[in-house]
């Protein structure tokens, strides 16, 4: 995996590029979020907001944009109304996770308690909407964009609810997991592709070209995040894999797993995974069986076959510089370091 | 009071006109709530949104509305976006505030779990987007409307976010506590009001006049809420007036009497107010030193002082039936039970 970070860090034009639309969105975004007054509400809602993260979402709706000549400025607004919504479903779901840690900081209800973590999450997702209305785009397409924004995160909220109810089941389908991270994370990606398409005034078949390609990125990012987790953490296996497990989280390789093991491999999940009182050496050994029934293989190669497609989504654009580094960005967000 | 009610009562107009819209409303909005799945989400989400409640906001919507010649049905997916904004606000309050009860049921966290609750009041809030696409306004009004619900919500987010911080200070001035309720209540009764008139056509001046309506009877509802909660509750001072008083929570009440108190009733507040561990007995004292410095007799004139506003302001209105029923769902706001 490292040998295939390294390739992709050899084609230098995609990084200068994602760069360059870093710096356009960093420059752009801040100003919905001011040091302002209750301070605690601004303070809680600026600290996972400005603290780094990859800006995948803006940077997708931007190069789709520009894949139908659209340009970077116009972008903008919704470029933040989708980065503003990722961060409140982030500030949430880590209330709800009882998460500590994020992009190695105290989360957000950590650092300014529970109430305030609420609200600054309410106030992240009133904030997206708020961006919207930025952008310069006619009216008729602000209403088809604000509907789409409305319908992602009904989605992402049933996802979620989707994926606390899958820990408590012991089986979970490769089907049903598939829906979960489509809405929960999957629908997201699709918006910011489609978005940008629309905004750069593509065609009909472009903008579903560019819907197909989020949507399936989007998979492919979600399962990959979940195989790095576990095979990034080989040696040491730490807190996050070891919780994962005990709580029976239903990543693609635990749910392939439960179907595949057999014999004492099904034994050991039966016994283990989803077990809250698992030792170390217990979640080794769930480890070994994810090995065994070659599910850690197998959702790479998933997530890989999820970036071919959504490669292949982009043919119908027209050929240009963007149509490349579109698919160049899917290499990367399944070739990247976490 | 209790006479007052009664001679509200008296008046039949608005109690038949009220029951009218509440069931045109009824029989509109659940559309937005279907049993559907995942079931938990969606039951959770119809658990406090369906248990009751005076449907106030949307009564001023559809009455704002028919004052300036608008008709009921036009008004409703609005009526609903308002109704719906506010359960999210009560189901997220209830978390911050650890409330077990509501229209006496368990609270939704209760319920349902603290991550589905959250996640659930996350789904209100944006069914309450989703019900702004369904109103039968141009794109214009309806790009205007929607800014306004964003902006509401902002508000309340920040004047939640005030009344937690409140809790923690020894004094605020009453002029920060007028700031703290506009933004965590009148906004929101402001917008019912102002909103409804737009979709009903209203001139600037008949808009300007429901606007002014709205906040200021928006602003009497919280201080008469707060008074009704510890005059109904004189005698037997029950548990809720005893944790707002444990939590040192800034009611009017409250801070008109932290203002005035001197001597041995300062010392009493001092001592007790805001005081996690303070007795029955102790409640007892404290409410002693409020009615002693005149402050319950205080919040109620505000109130009513702030009813009366909210009446002169319609005196630009076009005269009709609907005049003189937003002017008896003034006196009924503050005149009503709990």
């Amino acid at each position: 995996m490292l040998k295939n970070y390294q390739m992709w860090n050899g084609t230098m034009d995609l990084k200068s590029e994602l760069e360059k639309r870093h710096s356009a969105f960093e420059g752009y975004w801040k100003k919905y979020l001011p040091v302002s007054k209750p301070l605690n509400l601004y303070n809680a809602s600026r600290h996972l907001t400005f603290s780094g993260g990859k800006r995948l979402r803006p940077a997708i709706a931007m190069f789709t944009s520009e894949s139908v000549s659209g340009n970077i400025e116009d972008v903008l607004p919704f470029a933040a109304a989708l980065e503003l919504m990722h961060n409140f479903t982030l500030v949430h779901d880590d209330i709800m996770d009882k998460s500590d840690l994020r992009r190695n900081q105290p989360t957000v209800h950590k650092k300014f308690g529970e109430p305030t973590a609420i609200l600054a999450g309410d106030f992240l997702f009133a904030k997206s909407f708020e961006a919207m209305h930025d952008l310069p785009i006619d009216l008729q397409k602000f209403k088809e964009l604000d509907y789409l924004l409305v319908q992602c995160v009904l989605n992402i909220c049933e996802g979620q609810q989707l994926d606390i109810e899958f820990e408590k089941r012991k089986l979970v389908t490769e089907e049903e997991y598939i829906e979960m991270i489509s809405k929960k994370t999957g629908v997201l990606f699709e918006l910011a592709a489609k978005g940008g398409s629309i905004i750069g005034g593509g065609t009909q078949e472009e903008i579903s070209a560019c819907t197909h390609y989020g949507l399936n990125l989007g998979l492919a990012f979600q399962i990959w995040d979940d195989y790095l987790d576990i095979s990034s953490d080989e040696i040491t296996l730490g807190k996050d894999i070891g919780n994962d497990i005990r709580n029976g989280k239903k990543t693609l390789i635990a749910v392939n797993s439960l179907q595949n093991a057999s014999g004492d491999n099904k034994n050991i999940l039966d016994e283990l995974f989803g077990n809250i009182n698992a030792s170390d050496v217990d979640i080794k050994r769930v480890f070994n069986v994810f090995n065994d029934t070659g599910s850690i293989e197998y959702a790479r190669n998933t997530a890989i076959s999820y970036i071919n497609r959504a490669k292949d989504s982009l043919e119908s654009l027209r050929d240009s510089e963007f149509k490349g580094i579109l698919k160049d960005l899917a290499d990367y967000s399944i070739l990247r370091e976490k």
